[in-house]
Formats: C-alpha cells, structure tokens, sequence
C-alpha cells in the first residue's frame, strides 16, 4: 500500500500520535486525549471510516460547544465483589470505560461475573473497542447502551427506543476474538443521514413517515417519523431490554429522556453503559480445552460452509493496517490538519 | 367461561393437581414432578397451548424411553459470591431451576449481579415463567439455551446453530412484569413441525431447503435442509452468543453437540443454561422511584401509540384463568387422563 492521489499512508503510532496532538489542542485533559484517540485510532485501522479520525471533527466541534467537559475525570465507585460503578461526569465514555473496565475485570476474575454501570456519560464510539479488550483479557463481555428516541416499537409508528447497540465478545485462544456490535435498529443512524444527505432512497424496513407509512425518503424518517428496529416485534423487546438495562436498572436516563434533555440541540447522547463480563474460568466446569473446542467446532461449522463471523472484515483491515500502515483520505487529512495550529 | 362441546372448565389448582397426579403416576419423584407440574400449570394457564398440559404426553413418553431421569436430584454448587451452578444430573431442568433460582436470588440481592448455571438438563419448557419468577422478586433477569443444530447463520444454508431461546423480565411495582420469550430462529420448532404436519406452505424466510434454496415446504426444512434466524446476520450473530454463553462457557454442550449427542432419536435437547439476575437496588444510584417512572414512561409511550407489550395477551389469559378457571380441550383431557390408572 502507498500514498496515492485520494489517499495517505501513516503508520498506526503516527495516526494515535495526531489524534492525540488535536484532542490536546482542544483543551481536552491528557488521560481523556488519550482514551479518546487510542478508539478514534482503533476505528481507522479497521477501516470503520465513520468511526475513525473523521471523529476527531465532531468531538473538537462539540468540545467547543461546552456541553460535554474534556476535563472532568471518571469517579470510580467499587460496590461490592461483582460491581464497579463509574460517573463519568459528564465527559466522553471511552476514559470511564478504560478505568472502570480494570476495576471490572479483577472483580470478574475473582468472583466469575461482574457489572460496570458507567453513568452520566457522552456516547460516541462503537461498543466493539470494549467488548473487544475484555475478550483480549480472556473474558466473555457484554456491553449496551440507548441512543435518543428515534425508534418505533413493533406494532408502533412513534419512536419511543434508540438505535441500542448490543456488542458481545468471546476470547479465543490464538486468535481474534469473536466480536458482534450491532444496532437494534434495522439500519443506523448514521447510515440514514449519509442517504438523507446524499437524497438517495432508502430500503423499505428502515423507517416511517409522520403518518406511519413505510417510506424510502429517509428525510420523511427524520422529519416527523421513526426508524424502525430489526427483526420485527423480537428485534423491538430486545432494543426494549437495552433501554431498561442500561437504563433505568442503572440509575440513568431512557433514549426518550437522553432526546428530551438535548432539547433539539442534535448533540452526542447523554446517558449510561452496562457492560457484563463472565469467566470462563469461574462458570465452566474445569475442562477449558474441551470447552474451546467445541465453540471453535461451532465457528468453523459457520467459515466452512462460507458464512462470515461479525467482525472478520475489520480484522482483515486490521491485518492490512498492521503491515502497511493505514489509509487516511486526504480530504480528511487536511480537515483534521486545520484542528491543530500551523506548523505542527 | 363454561364447558362446552369443545373444551371443559377446570380451577388451575385442579390443573396443577391433575399434572402432578400424572407425573408422579409416570414414575417421577415428588419433587420433579411437583416443580414441572407447576410449569406445565402456568402454560395452560396462561393459554400457551404447546406448553401446557399436552406436554404430560411428551414428558411422560420422555421418561418410559429411559433416557431422561424422574428421580436424580440436582446438585447445588455454591461457587462464591456471585455464582451458584446445578448439576441437573440429566433430570429435567425445573427442578434444577426452582432450586438453583432461590440461590440466585439471594445472591443477586446481596451483591448486584449473579448467574445460575445448570448443568446436565433436558430442557423443553418456555424460559419465560424462570425470568418472570425473578422479576417478581424484584430482579431483572436474562435467560438463554442452546437447543438442537436446526439453523442455519446468516450467509450460510447448513445447520449450525440452535433455536435458541431468549428471555428477559423486568420488575414492574404493582403491575405484570415486562417479560420476553423468544427463539433466535426465524420460527419455533414447533411451529415449524405443525406446518409440516398438516402439509401447510411455510412463510418464505423460515428455512431453506437441501440445496440451500428458500422454500415454502417444512418439509423440505426439516429433511436435509435448515431454518433460518430470525432478523438476518444480526438474529445469527445474537444465536451464536447463546451457544457460547450457555455452552462452552459453563462447560457444557452446543446446539451441534446436543444433536450429535442426540444420534438422531429426535429426544428432548440436554444441554445447559444460563441465567443472570441483576438487582436495581444495587446497580441503580439510589432514586428507585425515579429509575420506576423512567421505565414506565417507556412502557407508556410504547402502548400508547397502540403497540403491545410481550407477553400481554399471555397476561390476559391468565387474568381471564384466575377469574374463570382453565380451558382444557377436551380431546387433550382425555388423552391426559389415560395416562393415569382407570377411575383416578
């Protein structure tokens, strides 16, 4: 891979060390400039465009907006043998997730499951960098969050749920781990604006229109609609249980109230994060070569008739990054250069 | 409600009592019998048809092939704060839940988080009356097995995964839990079944056939080819965190282990399950009423527009059974009452 007319090669250090230099420019506490850039640099070399350096535009543009603190650091609160709480104060998740989550694995080592809820936090960044680094670790993790109320339920035409993420990981051994993150909406929000801002029709099952007709304008969806979940009535109880769980059961806000509290500003959510991880080692019966086994059986029943698992493209960028570095449009590039000051 | 041609009227405590009449009568200790009796109650009771009483003539036929055990009882390993694992010693798994669970609870409560796992059991009972029993404790609670290799994952057309149950509760003050029951699998088993046997076209989405082909023919689903998952790549990705979360990771079988193990005498799948309860009064930051209101809000905004809940029409059925008795078809009840000697 080389430079090219539309593109520019930099190794992985050199993307972490510029998204580092811009969130520092911006006022942003060092330890959150660099929870904050190891994910932006994480989204890039997988080859998750939307959440890699393009990142660094909108969270310098809301830093300056003064809603979200770049300074106010994480209160770590350790309840118990199985829970860690953190209040991240209103500041960006990822500095909240990288402490808690140390609290959260020795708590899940030591007694077989354990619970991080991160309250009063920004959102931003997809739930894989989680799921995947407690994987890494060697531990079975879920993580969930709501969105804003942008989403029907079944049966439904008003939104009254978020998009919900649901991440999942599994440690395997020698290997990538195995890694879900997924939207409970049938498509995610970002993927209806680039469509919305492009003026290009959406497929039917997306959303609605303000009268509750399946649509393909999505600024129909936008303006006045809903999204609609995946799945149907199973897909909607799921986005539900990701409200409540990481929601009320933790002491923090719904996608209604995170959209009521933005007040149309159109900003990050504000809100809160279950995360779950589970030991193997604690939860199975002795035998972990057996038990590996038979989940490497299931996965390569799955490869070999020709399905994918989730995240085996991300992978496979992330390989390519590995080796030859990472590609930044250079569009992006100089947007991203004008973040710092002239000569830097 | 009266007796009609069709069907005849019973109290639930005489459904209860007639299942346990005919469980212990097929040779199962008192326990067992008592506890799946209960289950198999509230089926009928709540006019889930294929849980309720017909299952006496699957359970009863079960225990004369010998495969499953009426009489081993569970046992119970305490494993620390936030574990408790049941070996159900190859038992149905009622039993191994209803004592299990009550340890759950007290863990639950006493720390935040914990997880039951259960080992050894056959399962063939809905998980919705096991998370609806924690969530009238006060516990949110989630619930997942593996079943039989049926399914196909996403991207592919041979079976690898199961059907997959998920189920979830949540605590409600003075009102129904908010309960979930689902397959992973784009139709139950049972539904699947039924249209096979009545030669009924099957929706298109449901399976494919041998040659990897959609199909309306269940038949040609259930001979050689595979269903599919609900909800696409997304449904597959959720199916395959329950084969690991309730296989490997508690040491205990996946969905293409218990077919093998099977050996295609088409039993009941014996394989294990997870459970884990979470306890708002830790988890939440201490404004229960709030947390209560912001979980109702959500409900409200949802049955408003004029969707429904889970589990409601469940809910209604059992309302209309509280107050009028239990509708029993009366070809099912005499194909019940020959399983218990003559004048019984």
């Amino acid at each position: 891979m080389s430079n090219t007319e539309k593109s520019l090669i930099l190794p992985i250090d050199e993307v972490l060390d510029l998204a580092t230099r811009v969130l520092l420019h911006a006022g942003m506490a060092e330890p959150h400039a660099k929870a904050i850039a190891r994910v932006i640099t994480a989204g890039q070399r997988d080859d998750c465009q939307s959440h890699g350096l393009y990142r660094l535009l909108v969270t310098t543009h809301t830093l300056r907006q003064g809603k979200v603190s770049g300074t106010a650091l994480p209160l770590i609160n350790d309840h118990g043998p199985a829970i860690v709480k953190v209040d991240a104060q209103f500041a960006f998740s990822q500095l909240a997730f990288e402490l808690g989550s140390e609290v959260l694995v020795k708590k899940a080592r030591e007694v077989g499951i354990a619970a991080l809820a991160i309250n009063n936090c920004y959102h931003f960044s997809a739930l894989w960098p989680e799921v995947e680094s407690l994987a890494e670790q060697g531990l079975a993790a879920l993580a969930l969050t709501p969105s804003h109320a942008w989403v029907a339920p079944a049966g439904g035409t008003r939104p009254a749920l978020g998009t919900n993420p649901l991440a999942f990981g599994w440690p395997r051994k020698g290997k990538n781990p195995y890694v879900f993150d997924f939207a409970t909406s049938a498509a995610a929000r970002g993927d209806l604006e680039l469509h919305r801002r492009a003026d290009k029709p959406i497929p039917l099952g997306w959303g609605v229109d303000s009268a509750g007709n399946a649509t393909t304008d999505a600024s129909a969806v936008v303006n006045g609609g809903a999204m609609l979940t995946f799945g149907g009535h199973k897909g909607s109880a799921l986005s539900t249980m990701i409200e409540l769980m990481a929601g009320p059961l933790i002491g923090d806000l719904t996608s209604l109230d995170s959209l009521a509290l933005d007040a149309g500003v159109g900003g990050t959510p504000c809100h809160g994060e279950l995360i779950i991880a589970l030991d193997p080692a604690h939860l199975g019966l002795g035998d972990s070569a057996a038990d590996d086994a038979r989940a490497e059986r299931l996965f390569s029943t799955i490869t070999d008739q020709g399905a994918r698992l989730p995240s085996q493209r991300r992978f496979e960028a992330r390989a390519r990054s590995q080796r030859d570095g990472v590609a930044i449009p250079r569009k992006l590039y100089s947007e991203v250069m004008s973040l710092l000051p002239a000569g830097q």
